[in-house]
């Protein structure tokens, strides 16, 4: 290849390599809105992370037809074919945490009339981890830390664990005022929603593992004790 | 290209289609298994299916080095690189519904020494809802049926619908008896993983529309109303 086509081919990368690091800042937005629309009982700030989901949308297209192009026409080959293999299922990721957190900020909505102060509190505590969670790993892509990639994977099992006990935290609210069962129902599954996040973080970790490396992260991730609460 | 080498790659091509079929097939048998354990109360069956999980994922990894295998030999384009790439995402989309059908064969567990027998007999309605939505889609996968995706694809509002009246039916089950509080909030995570496994099918549905024709499926899916209860 000639020094020019070489240099239009890593062109062509880093710009697949940038534009999954937009799609990662818009859900990185869409996350942080969430809880912060969840603390302040802010339906405006909600709707507004609910819109920032068609963005993530548009980006992921974006992304498959980049990807796909560049595949057709410039035959990669080893880490630049992982690296747009990667791209279609990073960007299918990232647009997943834009659903949970978009899925968060509706139900939020629905709570802003209500006052489940304390547990709301710990709800929207999971949720910064999450988003701590979410900031590395996009570090890491970033800057292809693999170190910081298998960090991140390992930490999630904190969320895991903060999860059960949230679990535990809202069955015990609903049980003692029945009348709190529709919201408590809603602030399970926003937590669920937080701990999905968390895994979706974890796959992206392990895109660049893959990415960097060429081998996937070996062994099964530290997983927090279920305690009869299936996490999955 | 000799003919030779034109009839190894469809070979090759047909090799990654029969293993999508087969990832669904797992994941068929998966979920039926899992819809049937929550019935019987048998947690034998639901161990099967949650042993039966690592069979898809073995295959999902199985796929992606075909693909990628493939895409790095013979350089295909148009409709063989859009099947080839949409056999990533078809790989992943299929083994989440093998997940969501692990979690609540492990919910189902924990309700196997108790009887809300009404309840539960909706949620498996709602269960073999989805259960024939994902049939006919694997049909179409596999005859190449674009009509058959599409009807799919619309069919999609009715588990909505049973979802969200499902919901209700649950969460006033939960109200009536706070006692149910705990088995109330497994069986709502269950019927969220049936209304996701309905979602997943119709993200089959879009990907052979796309094989097929080189278009995605034109505008918004027919959405059941969500009456407060965000389906996302």
């Amino acid at each position: 290849m000639s020094e020019h086509i070489v240099k239009a081919f890593d062109d062509d990368l880093m710009a697949v390599r940038a534009k999954i690091s937009e799609m990662g800042g818009v859900a990185e937005e869409m996350l942080s809105g969430a809880l912060k629309s969840l603390i302040e009982r802010n339906a405006e700030l909600a709707s507004s992370v609910i819109l920032l989901d068609k963005r993530l949308d548009a980006l992921e297209i974006e992304v498959e037809e980049m990807a796909t192009r560049i595949i057709a026409l410039r035959q990669p080959m080893a880490q630049d074919l992982r690296l747009l293999i990667s791209a279609l299922k990073l960007s299918a990721t990232i647009e997943r945490i834009g659903d949970l957190s978009k899925s968060t900020a509706r139900r939020g909505i629905q709570l802003s009339k209500t006052r489940p102060a304390g547990v709301i509190a710990s709800v929207v505590r999971m949720g910064h981890q999450a988003l701590g969670q979410l900031s590395s790993v996009l570090d890491a892509w970033a800057r292809r830390d693999v170190e910081e990639a298998v960090a991140v994977w390992r930490r999630d099992v904190a969320i895991d664990e903060t999860y059960n006990s949230l679990f535990r935290e809202v069955l015990t609210y609903m049980m003692e005022d029945p009348r709190t069962i529709s919201i408590g129902s809603q602030l399970l599954f926003i937590a669920k929603n937080i701990e999905r996040i968390g895994d979706h973080t974890t796959h992206v970790a392990e895109m660049i593992h893959y990415v960097e490396t060429g081998t996937p992260l070996a062994g099964a991730r530290p997983k927090g004790e279920p305690a009869g609460l299936e996490t999955e």
